[in-house]
């Protein structure tokens, strides 16, 4: 009798007719003899009604407050959920983040998890029952309820199949796994059954919507294997796993594309030690996220240095920084809003040289021009014009071999 | 500097510029000088919505996921007032009815409040913020959420207000106050200035929309003053308040009409001691209010009952019935649902003789059918035909002086 922790999204309960359908679903899990915790998401939209409701009474909302109001799109979920599996004969019980004894730091809206404190779920599944969980969120040190940041769902169902040492956990979801590259921009894009920790990481920090990264860090610090998968169908999914030799042999698991990226320059820093870490400190303490950093040595005693920033951030960046100038006694900013990120991440990378250049390769061959470049030990990263992106992900797609026609 | 507890309701806090308005009183109320503690009730139709999308996923759902579900309408509405205060300038904070120590027994959808911890609540309060608490809510021994039933948050801020020792409770609402009859049906209906708790509580038991029975039960017992009175205008309202000795000289403070009713008839009944607690019991047992009871001994040794019930336990009291009959050998029962009560109340009632004589009177002279009588110390209550109740209210009202131009 296995324990299975399961997680559905949004859109898999996205109204009354879903939720029963994923309430069936969970029945034959259980009638299959399997001990089932399940984490829900809010409905989809519900998140972003609720925020809209808030920016109408406060452009700038509270986080507590912001966590407060948020809270309720799961905990709608889960008593819906619970009553459509009593519906079906099933005895479910539903559990709030804090009464679930998820136990957060003080960070309001990102808060991380600190610890589980599983008694009740344990309880209730000794006794038999299907627990449902509310997604997202938990609770802090002073009782207050906080939220877990973007896919913190998908985060409560690792931690929770982590805390009660479940042997599996799936994550149902609107797709059918993690493809080769985005489906709905790369026509031949194939399913992977297993993919690495390490690459999947590489991929949501690179723009695959998927699963936010943190779920994955998560899942690969304490060994959680799960699958995702679609609750609109019954096809097998994506097995997210510690790395193993055979996945060496494919040198490119996947390519993704982050449009939603913006350049920023600057130049005229004085050329001495210490300008970038002030430049970078002053980025940071502002809670923007610096990527693809490229700095050039002066000429004249000047410096210059290029990054990439979240598109939303770039006019935060060039409002942060001429205070730093000031006080570095020189600097200028220009941001270019038009970039996005194309990258291939693969483990296989790490044993094969010539990925870079069969890369660009590709894409000088569809005259796409490479504007900045970064590489790991299993990902290659160029930032492209943004109006290019599609093109250059099908180009290196296709350079690759990864259709599904391979 | 008074301690105050206010209390919105549902369509005081109807959608995001009602709650701004809200936030603008309250931040008037703080700058006179006041403390605050705020009880919101959920927007007007959210608790509506909630339940039909329960029903969708199951027809008779779990109360313990009920209230998980219903309770998430007043935590977003509570969430919404503090963030509106904060772009006011005034400091507030968002309280559960778990986390602001609102204790009750085990029996969801319709628990009682068992205590009040509100150590959090006065912390805040004593740090100068605005105290924003859901109504409607609490928490039950094992941790689980619980809500108050009908009338829950005005039930919540008169037990705050008890339990804080406050100096003042407003209970704000969609209408100006109580007045001497409906104003939708008596034109010249005067509001009143004072009411007694006791009269409040018979206007409440009779039809008149304004409170719920409970809450003005508790007020009483507690000596909660509170006034009654409008979000959407400036208007002093109704205070509600111990019986003192002016208010005698009024003999009836108002009237109130509930149309909602049905007169049920039982026939046949063996005239022996035991028959009428025995069809009682059988209705109690069915959770049937049973009303206006009317007993006529024997003739030919069988006797008659007729009551009154709410209109929609109508047809189970027929149901229920015939099983008992036939333990008592004898007994037919019929239903009439064209029924409604009219009642007059008014403390003056104790020391005033021909109240009842003059609203038979008053009847008469409008050709109205009495059906059925019953009178308490301080109320008499009529049952009449529905379709002559309108008449028959306007023509007691005027009877007994309570017109505007008076």
């Amino acid at each position: 009798m296995a324990l299975i922790v399961q997680k559905y999204g949004g859109t898999s309960v996205g109204d009354t007719d879903r939720i029963r359908h994923v309430a069936a679903r969970i029945k034959a899990a259980r009638e299959a003899g399997h001990r089932l915790v399940v984490v829900v998401s809010a409905r989809a939209g519900v998140t972003n009604e609720l925020i809209a409701r808030a920016k109408a009474v406060n452009p700038r909302p509270d986080t507590r407050e912001m966590d407060m109001l948020l809270a309720v799109g799961e905990q709608e979920t889960i008593a819906l959920t619970a009553m459509a599996l009593h519906a079906l004969g099933v005895p479910a019980v539903s559990y709030t983040g804090p009464q679930a004894g998820i136990l957060t730091d003080l960070i309001h809206t990102k808060a991380k998890i600190t610890n589980i404190v599983p008694t009740a779920l344990r309880r209730d599944l000794t006794a038999g029952k299907v627990v449902i969980v509310a997604g997202f969120q938990g609770v802090n040190q002073h009782g207050q309820i906080t939220t877990l940041g973007r896919g913190g769902s998908d985060l409560t169902a690792i931690a929770l199949a982590a805390a009660l040492q479940a042997d599996k956990c799936e994550i149902y979801t609107d797709v059918d796994g993690v493809y080769t590259a985005d489906p709905r921009q790369v026509q031949d894009a194939r399913k992977l059954d297993e993919i690495s920790y390490d690459e999947m990481l590489e991929l949501a920090s690179q723009g695959s919507k998927v699963m936010q990264s943190r779920s994955v860090e998560f899942a690969k610090k304490y060994g959680v294997v799960f699958e995702v998968r679609s609750s609109f169908n019954h096809h097998p999914g994506t097995i997210v796993k510690e790395e193993v030799s055979y996945m060496e042999k494919v040198v490119v698991r996947g390519v993704a594309v982050d449009k939603d990226q913006a350049k920023v320059v600057i130049s005229h820093l004085p050329d001495k030690p210490g300008s970038a870490a002030a430049v970078l400190r002053a980025l940071a303490d502002a809670a923007i996220n610096v990527d693809m950093i490229v700095q050039n040595v002066g000429h004249h005693g000047v410096a210059s240095l290029t990054f990439t920033v979240p598109k939303d951030d770039a006019p935060r960046a060039v409002e942060v920084l001429p205070a730093i100038f000031k006080k570095l006694g020189g600097g200028e900013v220009a941001a270019y809003d038009n970039i996005a990120k194309l990258s291939a991440v693969g483990v296989g990378m790490r044993t094969h040289a010539g990925v870079a250049a069969q890369m660009f390769e590709a894409l000088a061959e569809h005259r796409v021009n490479i504007e900045l470049i970064s590489t790991s030990e299993i990902k290659i990263t160029l930032a492209v014009p943004r109006d290019r992106a599609d093109d250059a992900q099908r180009a290196v797609h296709a350079a690759f071999g990864l259709a599904k026609t391979e």
